[in-house]
């Protein structure tokens, strides 16, 4: 099914990569030009883009713009100069996986063309970054098509979390299936969860929905349970962080809760996400680390106090969500249905 | 058990009523001073006291204050004018039930006083006020006996809203479970839920377990499920808006979501609330209208837009959990079990 994305958080134009600057939603949607890998490594630092493929995409632009004004007439020079600024730009968001592994293509496609002339190999450089983006796009898309046939008509779905165009090349992850639900005329509603505590429920997946034009409606976290008791939820998506080889996920914090009221309400629970995020080297969810966030995102709020001085807090990044709970994982190969490990050996091959 | 409680709420000083301003915390403990019905009905209507049974108590002063100012030689101006009094202090928050409930036992004590001089018809609203104070002082103490027998040694405790003493005479209702299980060394550590949207969780609770030394620990209100998977939750313990006769239980939005994840992992469920929260004229649940509070307690924080302009939001102010959820029900009178409505209906008598 082909259709317009309702925006796009990362175009290359020419010379630039011209990204919108998330810091100013849901207020305002501001767009900027990055002309320089400095500006990108700002861009990235300053969470202006997030969103693991969203960051990679552009870091991957951003060697390019620090490449492309290189003046090296060696292969070996260009090469060690190249290195520096993968690097430099690494290091604006260490932890980001799809960073590093974007930088990490760009230079061993580098490393390939080094018979070639220094011009010719910035071209390459550029073409693997556009291609970077185009992958990502494709892969997107093929998720909200694969996902798109799960979804009823009529479908009142509940999301949590952002996993929209804003942090993907395009369309987004599980927001590519509502936005393909959506335009196959099936959709009723979307409720969206604000997600606590960074709320990239209210603040990103809001806007996007409305850019969309899905109808929705924003409700707290806590609110989701009494949904689908009123028979107001048909079915749960959202993305995932890792996939263990027995389908255990790893998500956002408030995930594994979905799960559990999902089933409880006998309400499908669907996952959407790369299968790149399948991580066939551990064997359950208890191999993995529980990442625990700073105090002050739940005690403060802007510059609001919201709990008493020391306050000792508890903030996971994400839980983990057993395979039982979970009734497919939809990625761009297709949509994977239990027994998830049987399953996942068979694509692995 | 006795110990004292914490810090006190509303405390009647010989010609004033002395309560915590609330719209400080949790930054600043700030006590003021009410000297008229003015001010307590300035109080009322900022909010600087909260919770349906301490705007119960401090209207009773309130109408007291009032009183005593009278210069009416006659019964009749007297009752009239007190009657107009307790009509403007009602009109501070219409909808607390408690409220307009203390002030209607007020006016009838004052009407049974009729034959007795002015000054002593005074003193008998001030002492009746003084009693309803300790009513609840002692409901919520036998509330915290009656429920710390059901605590477990080395208990680890999770909770949702405020129930504490900020929000009744003394103690509070499920906190007043959680004070004396501590009191009596059984306490671990409590988990607190923020409780969106408007927080009364991180803000409220929060402060009066620091106050009362008690170790805890505050998460977003959808991490408890995962809490209740790793094991680190003994039982949930929560407070009641409205009971009907089935046991149903309307209490803060997110209640319900416990109650499932609570059934879910083979924890506890219970409830604390005062016998007089049971509406024997209710069958069920179902007939419980859910109150809709107003979009920008979530498309809002201070003065930050956290959602777009013009986003939908469902707000409920509440939820309802059935019965078959609630371990026990946990009121002055001792610990209700299943079948609630066959309990009920021998303690009515």
């Amino acid at each position: 099914m082909d259709f317009k994305p309702p925006f796009q958080s990362i175009t290359w134009n020419d010379d630039r990569v011209t990204i919108i600057d998330q810091t100013f939603l849901p207020e305002r949607e501001v767009y900027v030009d990055l002309n320089t890998a400095g500006q990108v490594w700002d861009a990235i630092k300053k969470m202006k883009v997030r969103g693991a493929p969203a960051i990679g995409i552009t870091g991957a632009y951003g060697l390019y713009l620090g490449v492309k004004d290189l003046n090296e007439g060696s292969f070996d020079t260009l090469y060690s100069e190249a290195d520096r600024l993968a690097e430099y730009l690494n290091s604006a968001r260490p932890t980001a996986v799809n960073l590093s592994w974007a930088l990490k293509r760009l230079m061993a496609t580098i490393y390939a063309a080094k018979e070639k002339p220094i011009e010719e190999i910035k071209e390459i450089v550029l073409d693997t970054a556009i291609t970077i983006h185009n992958e990502d796009r494709r892969l997107c898309k093929s998720i909200g098509e694969h996902g798109g046939e799960l979804i009823p008509e009529n479908a009142k779905i509940l999301t949590h979390c952002n996993t929209g165009g804003l942090a993907t090349g395009e369309f987004g992850t599980a927001f590519s299936v509502i936005l393909h639900a959506h335009h196959a005329g099936k959709l009723k509603q979307v409720w969206v969860d604000e997600t606590r505590p960074l709320l990239q429920g209210s603040r990103l997946t809001a806007w996007e929905l409305q850019k969309a034009e899905i109808p929705f409606k924003l409700n707290v976290d806590s609110a989701a349970a009494f949904l689908m008791q009123q028979g107001k939820v048909d079915l749960v998506i959202l993305g995932a962080d890792r996939i263990t080889k027995n389908g255990d996920t790893a998500n956002k914090i408030g995930t594994y809760s979905l799960a559990v009221l999902a089933d409880a309400h006998n309400i499908p629970f669907y996952v959407a996400a790369p299968y790149s995020t399948i991580d066939m080297d551990l064997e359950t969810g208890s191999e993995i680390e529980i990442e625990e966030r700073d105090a002050n995102e739940v005690t403060n709020f802007g510059n609001k106090q919201t709990a008493p001085d020391k306050t000792d807090v508890y903030n996971p990044a994400f839980d983990v969500t057993p395979n039982h709970l979970i009734s497919a994982i939809i990625t761009e190969k297709g949509v994977i249905k239990p027994n998830f490990k049987t399953n996942f050996e068979k694509l692995f091959g």
